[in-house]
């Protein structure tokens, strides 16, 4: 089949790897029919991550499941399910405690034999506790299928970072980051009950999508004139920052605009950020919460309200690439002509 | 009226300063009775915080009113009280949320006019927002007394930790730090229902206290060998972990003992501390919350609990001494031949 493969630093090829088969009696073989290039996939295109020539890439993906092993017991032939961004036993105390992530037997796409979603096929491990099945009224509702795909990440890292930050009805949050999961949590924050919800970002385009998103502020500022603005509009800061970019400028903004006693939701994959300013965190009790998300626990409650017309993120999906023109679509990223880029392998 | 004042590292004196004076209607003037050394007075006193000389001593305090301004309507004159380690007013925003400790208009004692508990006397500012009476029933009771004075800080701040930590009925909690906060960090656990407590420290004395207090484990090693140990106890770690030292180690420490998805509360005071991971947080969904302790909102019901015979941390308080012989007291604590020091300047 063909697949993306690193090559090194802006060296995306799609090619030729071996077809995936059975190794687990609890695998399943997927045909992937949507997958999507990841801001995060940009740290390593960049040369910022490092990465080995010849991994294979792609961790958000939906497709059709071609062959299951025999100790697979809630997916057959020809259902279609979605993946979250690791894959997970479902059965060990961490998943069963919701931390799917931190899986006793899971891992990541793309390391050692286990494929990447951005090719024609992937072999899923511990398919029971890994895939969700969506129900059969989805086919051929290609809309609905592109508003379900940021489930995949994108989305469930937005919710990550909005429970993490206590988000609820009638709250003050705020929201560091204009990226795909920057815009997810504030469509999370709004979902969730949030009265005001300040987006911070720089880019107009990205901005407007967090208006139809639920924000009802933005501030383009940056640095300490984005902090002093948030504490005046909030008068001593938001109860509920959810923190989408990783940066270590990022991080010190989300503790200046906390406010006392309140929350902090990380879930931008820390880069140059060594560690968190305690001075704030102590003196003003901000708890700081969040982390990878365990997108595999969120799916159920998230799918529902897609399939229900409740919630729909597809906004973030603003171009659409077939499976050879993946390195089109790592450029487009790259240079910001696109905000997230969806693959239709097939 | 003589009081603790602060010359240099190690040089504390017990000299004459001005008689307090109600300054603002708000204000009560109190004749302590109890107040105690904190482990956070140790660090001007070694000369690892930077402090002014002529600086008050002394956060920790009970005492009788003796004269109330018009303005205050919970107090009366031969009222007792207990002051937590910081004042507030009561009445904003943040003493409303709880987070008392941020109060618009609260303060440290010893800073400016406001005076230090270690000594005959205090100004309490906003003292309808700041004291908590004590019933009569307490009256010459020496040992309850006794079992009360640790809410002003150590105390309230055990319990911000457990609180912070997430503990409740049948947890699994890891305690780091043997000093008063953390043992009664290992009280707060217990009274909150942990089944598990397991107490970090390195002196036999101390955690025969934890003991106790409800540890029901106790690991002495340091370092690495501390993490093993606790990890394999845990079979992955601790749900809820108190941090109640404060330096860089016991920090990384305390994240390395955090169960994925679990809670680090953290109150040792920052020292040497200049950020917390965040690679282990991030990929563990580890949450840490904390800071320096809301006493005050803590106050009533710690209260009714010592009141009622169901919380005594009165075991911390090692030593007594008169206030001519406070700095005595420093220097066993500073010797660690006390491990804290009740004064009784009247």
């Amino acid at each position: 089949m063909r697949a993306t493969v690193y090559h090194g630093p802006r060296d995306m090829r799609v090619e030729a790897v071996p077809d995936p088969t059975l190794h687990a009696p609890t695998d399943v073989l997927v045909r992937v029919t949507h997958a999507c290039i990841c801001g995060s996939d940009l740290w390593p295109y960049r040369g910022i991550d490092e990465m080995g020539p010849g991994r294979r890439m792609g961790h958000e993906f939906m497709g059709v499941v071609e062959a299951a092993g025999v100790e697979v017991h809630t997916l057959k032939k020809g259902d279609r399910v979605i993946a979250p961004f690791k894959y997970s036993d479902g059965a060990c105390d961490f998943c069963h405690d919701g931390i799917t992530t931190s899986c006793r037997h899971g891992g990541f796409w793309g390391v050692g034999d286990v494929d990447g979603g951005q090719g024609e096929a992937v072999r899923v491990p511990y398919a029971d506790g890994t895939l969700v099945a969506l129900p059969p009224a989805v086919e051929g509702d290609e809309a609905l299928l592109k508003a379900i795909l940021p489930l995949t990440d994108v989305m469930a890292t937005g919710h990550h970072a909005a429970v993490s930050a206590g988000v609820g009805p009638g709250k003050t949050v705020a929201v560091i980051g204009d990226g795909a999961v920057g815009l997810c949590g504030v469509l999370a924050a709004h979902r969730l009950g949030a009265e005001r919800i300040i987006a911070l970002g720089h880019h107009p385009d990205r901005l407007a999508i967090a208006r139809r998103f639920g924000a009802t502020d933005v501030v383009t500022a940056r640095g300490e004139e984005a902090i002093a603005q948030v504490q005046a509009m909030t008068d001593g800061g938001a109860r509920s920052v959810l923190e989408c970019v990783g940066t270590q400028a990022s991080l010190d903004t989300a503790l200046a605009i906390a406010r006392p006693g309140g929350r902090v939701g990380i879930v931008g994959v820390p880069h140059g950020s060594e560690g968190l300013g305690l001075g704030t965190m102590f003196m003003n009790n901000v708890t700081v919460g969040g982390g990878i998300a365990p997108a595999r626990a969120y799916l159920p409650e998230l799918l529902a309200d897609v399939i229900a017309g409740k919630l729909d993120p597809s906004p973030v999906l603003d171009m659409t690439v077939d499976l050879e023109h993946v390195p089109h679509g790592y450029r487009a990223m790259d240079e910001r002509r696109a905000l997230k880029v969806m693959l239709r392998p097939s």
